[in-house]
């Protein structure tokens, strides 16, 4: 034991101090698709294509204030109950009684609209950044909770598979109220195709394609998803990607999501044609996602399929092959 | 290579002749819990306790008969429709084009009534003898869905579960329809207690305790379960029992079926006290099942909490603890 580690009051002040100084951090987090099909709000994919930054200051005010950069900045609100960088770091400076207040800058990167966790992944750097900066040690569930509130403020209801995927990486199942996860590793030669139909983006998307779904569903719908979602948990855990596919169907969402998205069953199956393990809706769309053995399977072909059969459909579409994301990470702290 | 394969038309009129002589064949299968709390119709677990063994013969008639014996034997119907080894045994010489008939004695160990997958183990060793003595050399998959016509028989649904669970033996997951299935080798030192409160047995149990549960459910209900059911199925393939039981909660069945039992509440809370991971209903009920990790904790502690729950509720009632089966084995053939 150090000299200095024996002199608790010492140690403990140090560390205040230590913390005291501490006034800026940064961290980003990956985009994510959600659902993959059977998982309805429960699973969620961190994927490397894009990324939000977040920076985050302490301020001599008290007020939260959000300022939203980058390429994908736009349109996007800054006022701290329609961010979803805002609700989470208000609760966290709530838990750590801050007397302060915060500048959150995001840089905003990952596209929104288009079924990638966009607002998953600003709540998901914001949460992991506001908690090191408050010295908060939040345990990953309870961080996935908080940032579910962004979700909250964005779509209407705290759903956390996509924050659960940008904060913690890899494949996440999220279930239960207090929320737990389970993070499982993603196997080795998965790549993920996402497609993207260039259709209007709507305002309000995910919030509306949320009021779409009924609010009853027939038992024997639910006992198919529990049966493709367990199915694909357990392929997720052995590692197996094509029995991962067997799972990817949706009765609860897609049903009714789907014709939202003109040519969806062509591409579907077209993509399936190609070598895709299985295709579901990103999210709640219109994306669409393709899981591939890439170590078998060439993604690319599975994306110009896509692509093939959304222009039969006289729909102009955009594809790219991503691979699971780790999780959120600092960039720096000073 | 030898002499005899390489004259394929001898060698083929040789197994035709062996094939012939096959008259006689006798297979057993273990019984099981069902559902397992959130894997509602979808999750079977086969259990070392009891079993049903069958012994089949060829008849020169064209008639299936169907005899009943044994310790638990008795109320067992005997018609083909009505008994769980019908329509299975049916189907298959349908699909053999068998023109002789089929007598099937039934040593029908697996106590009915009481939620541990009788009529299934009966249907699940039928299934196995009668493809065996047939040679039809079907799939896990399709012998899981032809035994699933037993069900349908007793229960009115083809449910699949406890089936699969007895075929495969070990956890199972069904799913799909045509049915898929995937069989995970349970984590060493899981102990399975169920306990049976002595409510007087309901006539055609089963068939209404599926009644009792609404047609259709709110999709937060469904979501809930399907994170859980994802969470146990991830939990099976790490071998974790602690995880396995933060899923064994159900939004479908129990809140309808936990009425039927009287002191369920208590039960469940005092065997998770005692140390289980977690409890549910064992399929239709009435007997609870608690999953212990037998390796940090003591089955028999929380079978003796159980008990002693039911009692303070006036309930009466017996407790053992199994393991978990392996699945449906030939026993002889001639």
């Amino acid at each position: 034991m150090s000299p200095l580690l024996s002199v608790p009051g010492f140690a403990i002040s140090l560390d205040r101090a230590m913390k005291a100084i501490r006034t800026r951090a940064v961290g980003r987090a990956f985009c994510s698709t959600a659902n993959l099909g059977a998982g309805f709000d429960v699973f969620g994919l961190a994927l490397n294509r894009y990324s939000d930054t977040v920076n985050v200051r302490v301020t001599s005010g008290k007020k939260i204030r959000i300022i939203v950069r980058g390429p994908e900045g736009r349109n996007i609100p800054v006022e701290v109950g329609k961010n979803s960088a805002g609700p989470p770091a208000a609760e966290l400076a709530r838990k750590a009684r801050l007397k302060k207040g915060l500048e959150i800058i995001v840089e905003k990167r990952v596209p929104h609209g288009l079924g990638l966790g966009s607002s998953g992944a600003t709540a998901a750097a914001c949460t992991m950044v506001v908690n090191a900066l408050l010295d908060l040690g939040l345990s990953n569930d309870e961080l996935v909770q908080i940032a579910s509130l962004g979700e909250k403020a964005v779509a209407g209801t705290p759903h956390a598979d996509n924050v659960a995927a940008s904060l913690l990486g890899g494949f996440v199942i999220v279930y239960d109220w207090p929320l737990r996860t389970i993070s499982l590793k993603p196997p080795h030669g998965l790549a993920v195709v996402v497609t993207t139909p260039q259709l209007p983006v709507q305002f309000q998307k995910t919030r509306k394609a949320r009021k779409i779904i009924p609010e009853k569903i027939p038992v024997k719908n639910a006992v198919l998803n529990l049966g493709r979602a367990s199915a694909m948990a357990a392929a997720f855990a052995k590692g197996d990607i094509r029995l991962i596919g067997t799972g990817m169907e949706d009765q609860i969402a897609e049903p009714y999501r789907k014709d939202l998205i003109t040519g969806y069953d062509d591409v579907r199956r077209m993509g399936l044609e190609a070598g895709a393990a299985g295709i579901s809706i990103s999210g709640a769309g219109p994306s669409l996602v393709a899981l591939v053995d890439g170590d078998n399977h060439e993604p690319r072909l599975v994306a110009q399929a896509m692509v093939r059969a959304f222009a039969q459909n006289s729909v102009r579409s955009t594809s790219f092959v991503a691979r699971p994301a780790q999780g959120a990470s600092m960039v720096k702290m000073v």
